[in-house]
């Protein structure tokens, strides 16, 4: 259920009318490793193991699938249980430091980058990708979202290959989450993500690029703006970053 | 220091140029009350101490500006450290539990308003404004936005009179931030925002709903759509609610 209906008041140019509306549903998620809370997400309920799944992944928590053993909800449908296969380990300290030194840390952004090298290493070489084919995916994601179409409050996240081609997509009210679901899809099925492309509806923030460099993916393209710290990131990480991308152009970084 | 120069290559209907184009700085806040660590923010630098203490009373761990004796950069232009009045004490646990059950539960919608009824009351009446005057403060609020201008990329967050006079505004590449940057500007003059009306450029979450009852503003105006989770939150603490206030149009919820 994403969808929710009420009653509204519209008003345009003056004149008042009472019509149902839909509008997009937030509800709390809470994810569990094992026994131990990780996390709460304000989230659209939906794809709820893709989102607990990818979230572990790309914030370096597990690294491959075969780590998880169990994804099921516990006890309500708002809090997601991860269970690990035996003899994975999870290092609390060290990730305690590294959520400290990135999503959380009081020094610069190039300490924060420095943290983000513990877990992962920059990409081989950047990736090159044919100008007419990235300007399409933001359409091509568009006309996916059908949850956007009915309440024009929701973010997307697409996997496309190089040529253009959607592989899949997944919405939520939150940025991440929906980058979470997408990524989270593949990882659960083992699949790996070298060479694929990251759209995203929203703009480039230094944890979308973050995840996407976690996550192995080549490029990340964005509709909206970059922020500083993510152009630093992906330039010292070797993600290809497009941001702007509407209307038959884009920004390279 | 809110823009940041970088060069970029700019492809527009298949012609490449090279450009300088600005982008809007995004680095990581650390806020301490007294030597604590509370939190770690990605915002743009810049009224980071309006940043800091309007979170703290969003989030209701301070009260009233008198309990905030200074606020100073620590160590570093990305640590503000807040210092509380001799005698004010923060309970600690209790706010742990709070923010576990608010921003963070696992529970239902329902039981994080249960939560947020520990730390304030609903409004005593609902506001009722003028069609005419909310139409406007969108682009008034826009107008204002220097650099949205410039980059593309920034949120902003204003503060009406109920006639549609801004009062003032802040601009943060966080949705949050903005809000907290001019919540806190007030707060630390110790001005009261009763019957002020908050206007944001994004859309209206919960947790932007929980910040403007704490500060007992009479009503929320978003550019962008409403969550199911704020629809129901506002209509428990009586503040109104307006959402997709564009192009002469709006709803209320």
């Amino acid at each position: 259920m994403r969808i929710s209906e009420i009653d509204v008041t519209r008003i345009a140019h003056g004149e008042a009318s009472r019509e149902r509306d839909a509008v997009v549903i937030e509800e709390p998620l809470e994810i569990r490793v094992d026994d131990r809370p990780i996390s709460v997400t304000l989230r659209t309920p939906g794809d709820d193991f893709d989102l607990a799944a990818g979230f572990l992944f790309t914030e370096s928590i597990v690294r491959e699938s075969n780590d998880v053993e169990s994804i099921r909800h516990w006890a309500s449908p708002n809090v997601v249980r991860v269970g690990l296969r035996d003899g994975v380990r999870v290092d609390w300290q060290r990730l305690q430091r590294h959520f400290y030194s990135t999503s959380s840390c009081g020094v610069c952004g190039k300490t924060s980058i420095d943290a983000i090298r513990v877990f992962t290493s920059p990409l081989a070489s950047r990736a090159q990708l044919a100008a007419e084919a990235i300007v399409r995916m933001p359409d091509t994601l568009r006309a996916q979202q059908t949850t956007f179409d009915a309440t024009g409050g929701i973010h997307a996240a697409g996997i496309f290959d190089a040529n253009g081609t959607l592989l899949r997509a997944r919405e939520d009210v939150g940025r991440h989450n929906a980058v979470d679901k997408v990524i989270g899809s593949f990882f659960r099925e083992g699949v790996a993500l070298d060479d694929r492309v990251l759209v995203v509806s929203g703009r480039a923030s230094f944890e979308i690029v973050q995840k996407a460099v976690v996550a192995r993916l080549a490029a990340l393209v964005a509709v909206g703006a970059p922020s500083s710290l993510a152009i630093e990131l992906a330039k010292e990480m070797n993600l290809a970053l497009y941001g702007f991308v509407r209307e038959g152009r884009l920004n390279v970084y």
